[in-house]
């Protein structure tokens, strides 16, 4: 836990023989180029910078190379063994190549996790001899590893006829055909693509150090992402902290959405809350892009590969076409940019450039006159990028029969200006646009969502990096500890430890007791049963509200004292009856905390009331949580429309709410026997926030105890 | 409003001259081909397999064809005259082409309505020409039209190295450019489209007509249509209606959402639903899919053009990449298909065809094993379209490399169905594989998406024909009437001649009358003032509820008495106060009833509620409105989980609410007076609904007047 993340997260280098090595041998060398290590091999003959070392018991030879008969007869030192054996036969290779202090193996064979039972053992056993010995393993089942910045071409997929050209963009992928699918559609639409780095199976290399390891070469600019789980996750949000710091970002598909059942848990916090949501909160904490497909994965990658960063939201759009002029309007409000009109010296500048029939409103339509004249042309760039009215430039709808006059014109604005600028074109304008350095893209809603992205990631990275980070533990494997639900009495104990305002309150034992209370308390009541036994009260009738004089304080203790023996189960120890002091009323949120199985603790704000079940509006966040993102779940709430709406919450209401948050998540640290917490409702009004219900569950077997 | 959607819209065969001309004047024929007279008579000449009459009062002959020195001295009958001339010159011209009973003209000038008042002055006029003459006009400012069914290009777009093959899929598009561009983009990705429609200005042609004329082409199957506005959508909506009859999806991009502001409008149901809403809501009820971009245009017509219709939406997924299958999974969890494992004989064929370490569950991975085996590959498809288990088949993530054999299987198997069968592939592999005549799409989303749409479009097809037609009547343009609040106890009786449930009522005009009605309607009741002047009664006090028993009723009255002589503004007459049997406790909902200017009558429910306006969720039908679409839209509430959920509202609850939108919906034929209706809110209890409160907004102009 001493681990800061200013410095590349632990681990990080070693993977530099995996990804980086000087020196590699090929188990399974094969002369046959249709066999994996034939191919493999061939590869790295063609374009690999180090050593290669085939490893082969029946030949002295290899595609003309010397071959060893086993990885210990290697004379040199091995960076990097490539396993292309089959599946039985990998154990026995793996203890070899640990005890010739190898520093890594890719591990291509199948066989194992994926295929049962049995497979399982044999990957544990491949775990097991990589944990013993420091090797590092990646795989199995895995499509291989490419690293262009070397010559580095150890995947057995095919590659006839795909560019391969360095670039900005590291792709990491569980799935190697998904991975190598990214890399040719990024690579046949012009961009540069260093890295593909496949993890399969995980016995050992997970995504998470993948992206660890990419974050901190200089060339990677932008990491794409492929994951199918996401069982350890503590690396990979290490890893995207060291992103945020460097200003490289991560866009990432993570699948699995539909088959994530939801999650078993206790109270409404839980079961409104799927893995999925923890995994998207996680992500959108940690400043990871999360996107749903390969297209937005590739043309989001394109926009950040550019390099340049806008200032604010304010996008300028040229385009002689006003259809792709609304079009790209209607896109940009989407995406949450701001097309606000020339202002100042910028407008009087296009009325003198523009011809009446044009627009110099934004959407800028300089006419096809302009369009013609490529001076003319270059004078209205200049003056646009030029300007501080725009934070990012887009030239929409490049006709793709204009000749390369205009492209030139595109690539000159382009790179007048180091304000992003990107252009919508037909594929092959935008493919010779992408050659000349230009951002282009063919789908303008892409194009548009990606600069917005763009401009979110600058804001998202400077709040997340004015909040201290707290790196995370994995979870340890096993299952889940019994646990046990506590009284609203004994729960709010951990509220008024943290800090959150709850009511003055005052268990009572009898009738005379309670109306005492009442007096004592003042104004308005609310008595109520609590019990670990007892969840649901309202709809038990255990919860009588706004009660104010004897007779009725008197009426509903007799009447609850009733209801809480009639409700007890057998042998279970009394309800007690709480006097209340009636809070005053205001909106009603949920706040919470429970614990993820994989993520840990987790905080969530909600809209509350009768339709919390239905409307289902709830944000999430890792705990602890500082005040600026708890901030941001508050005013994420209703569509972004809570907070400064009438009978919404005012910034200082919403700030208070925040607060709560940050107390609440706050909390597990000093008690991690906490597995739930669930304030239900939260009553913001005129003078502060009360949370008028507290519902705890809390493991039988962690330390730990409610605070008296 | 005698017109039945059982035949052709009227005016639909007005436009054969225009689009399926068997004569042609160019006027502004030219020799050169840099000159758009030049390049249409070229084009025209190349492929058109009609007659072609150059206007060109300099010359004897363009193109080596003889020329007219006008439109009147062309010796043969004229279809239609494309005016290729500059602006000043066309009124005349058309007036000349009117005169000698020219059938259609098409004004591809620009310098009309897109450059100011002179040129709008100027576009009215040719308008008039087309209206006083009965020669029907396109444009003026319009890229063109393609009927490539008769060689018809008549556009000044480059076309150079695009194919320009014919097909199922018919474009109409406001926007030349935007239209021009996705003819290129789905002729390059091997789809073939027939017609491009472009309308420029829509001086007289509208897009809704140009789709009323596809829509009776038997060889178009599928609408692909652009609009960046939409001023008389009644043509378009009965020819969606026509659509619909004869199966023919229309999908639509309809820009400008951004730069509508939120309509101005008196009660809430106006405020919250912008404009935008209501054209979504119209194309939802007119079975018009409505997306945001052209790539979904493209690729959801390309799903619809392949002809096959689902009988359900269960979806099976074949796939060789785990990747591939889970992404695929969670999309088709987002598309609202379902992906239920195989059954009976199916399961028990697969569990004997597929290696144990495949997968015989849904997504299906027949394994490498079996993908290199093409006569295995083929039974499993069989196997698998032909089962009773799913009503469409897709396959993911066809791996690039590998040869024509697998492609081969891959288009056995469609051919071997009727079932929609569609492949995710890698761009060049989609290409080949639709020239196979299968539907392929390089981008896996875009694929389920379209595959969800498509069975939703045979849900929505049967809904929509299962109710009657109601056509609709474009508005006539001028200023909005002014119109008045009429007071609560006046707007109720919209909704007792409706037969919606109001609660009983008594006008009281003393305490002691109070009392005495309170008694009459027995319970609990609730006093509240009511006047026209008066909005926002619960804000200023004015409703007091849950009263019982003549001290309360006494306060009450004359708490509200003292309250509405208060609140009166000088002048205006006294407030009522009401007497009404307070509604039986349940869950609120807004409905309402509003008049766009556009599309006229709408009726709205929403989720009602101290929270309405922060959570905004409300969903528009045009009004009047049939039971099974009210029922949708009671249903859509929530995300969809209004109904059935615990706190929401149960199936006959959710009929009771929808009877009282189609009662709504009717009101205004009876009513034309009626501006606006809302009842806020409708109390849906154990026993039925109960609308306890009404605001009527009427037209001061419009004749009628509120029931007695």
């Amino acid at each position: 836990m001493t681990q800061t993340a200013t410095e590349p997260p632990a681990g990080v280098a070693a993977l530099t023989p995996l990804v980086a090595p000087r020196s590699i041998a090929v188990v399974g060398a094969s002369d046959q180029p249709a066999r994996i290590g034939g191919r493999i091999l061939a590869r790295l003959k063609e374009t690999y910078q180090g050593a290669i070392f085939p490893v082969n018991a029946s030949r002295d030879t290899v595609q003309g190379l010397p071959a060893h008969p086993g990885i210990s007869a290697v004379p040199e030192p091995v960076d990097l063994a490539i396993v292309a054996a089959p599946g039985p036969a990998v154990p026995q290779i793996a203890r070899d190549a640990a005890a010739r202090g190898t520093g890594a193996l890719l591990v291509l064979s199948a066989g194992f996790g994926e295929v049962g039972e049995e497979g399982r053992r044999a990957q544990d056993e491949l775990a097991a001899i990589g944990a013993g010995s420091g090797m590092r393993i990646c795989g199995p089942n895995c499509i291989g590893i490419m690293n262009l910045t070397i010559g580095l071409r150890a995947v057995f997929s095919t590659l006839t006829d795909v560019p391969q050209e360095t670039g900005g963009i590291g792709i990491v992928s569980q799935s190697g055909g998904f991975g190598m699918g990214m890399f040719e559609t990024a690579q046949r639409s012009g961009l540069g693509v260093s890295y593909v780095l496949a993890t399969g199976n995980e016995a050992d290399v997970t995504c998470g150090e993948m992206v660890g390891h990419l974050v901190e070469q200089p060339d990677v600019r932008v990491i794409a992402l492929f994951m199918e789980g996401l069982r350890k996750p503590a690396g990979l949000l290490a890893a995207a902290r060291r992103a945020l710091e460097l200003g490289k970002p991560i866009v990432a598909v993570r699948t699995g959405r539909s088959q994530v059942g939801a999650r078993a848990a206790a109270s409404h916090t839980g079961a409104l809350s799927s893995a999925d949501d923890v995994v998207s909160a996680a992500f959108e904490g940690a400043g990871i892009i999360r996107v749903d497909g390969p297209a937005e994965l590739i043309e989001f990658a394109r926009v950040f590969a550019a390099g340049r960063r806008p200032a604010g939201r304010r996008l300028a759009v040229v385009t002689s076409s006003g259809g792709a002029g609304v079009l790209m309007a209607d896109a940009a409000e989407a995406a949450g940019l701001e097309m606000p009109r020339p202002a100042g010296a910028l407008a009087d500048a296009l009325d003198g450039l523009v011809p009446s029939f044009g627009s110099t409103a934004n959407p800028i339509d300089p006419t096809a006159q302009i369009v013609n004249d490529q001076s003319m042309l270059r004078e209205l760039f200049t003056k646009v990028t030029a300007a501080p009215d725009y934070d990012m430039v887009v030239v929409a709808g490049v006709a793709r029969g204009l000749g390369p006059a205009l492209r030139e014109t595109v690539q000159a604005a382009c790179d007048s200006t180091d304000k992003p600028f990107a252009a919508w074109a037909a594929q092959e304008v935008a493919l010779d646009l992408t050659a000349r350095g230009v951002t282009a893209c063919h789908d303008p809603m892409l194009l548009i969502r990606g600069l917005g992205e763009l401009a979110r990631y600058q804001e998202t990275r400077e709040r997340l990096l004015g909040e201290p980070f707290h790196p995370r533990e994995d979870p340890s494997p096993g299952a889940e500890p019994p646990s046990r639900r506590l009284a609203e009495h004994v729960s709010r104990r951990y509220l008024v430890e943290a800090g959150i305002p709850v009511p003055d309150e005052r268990v009572v034992t009898g009738a005379a007791e309670a109306v005492a209370a009442a007096a004592e308390l003042g104004g308005t009541v609310v008595l109520k049963l609590s019990a670990d036994w007892l969840s649901h009260k309202s709809e038990h009738g255990a919860v009588r509200v706004g009660l104010s004089g004897r007779d009725e304080v008197e009426g509903a203790y007799a009447a609850l004292a009733a209801l809480g023996e009639e409700l007890r189960p057998e042998g279970a120890p009394d309800a007690v009856v709480l006097v209340q002091r009636m809070a005053e009323p205001g909106l009603e949120l949920v706040c919470g905390l429970f614990t993820d199985p994989t993520f840990g603790p987790v905080v969530t704000v909600g809209l509350g009331g009768t339709l919390v079940e239905i409307v289902r509006d709830r944000r999430l966040a890792l705990a602890p949580v500082g005040p600026a993102e708890a901030g941001r779940l508050v005013r994420e709430l209703a569509g972004g429309r809570l907070v400064g709406a009438v009978r919404g919450l005012t910034e200082a209401q919403a700030a208070t709410v925040a607060g709560v948050l940050v107390r609440l998540g706050g909390t597990v640290r000093r008690h991690p026997e906490i597995r739930e917490l669930e304030l239900n409702p939260l009553i913001v009004g005129p003078s502060g926030a009360v949370a008028v219900d507290a519902l705890a569950v809390v493991s039988q077997t962690a330390t730990g105890e409610p605070p008296c």
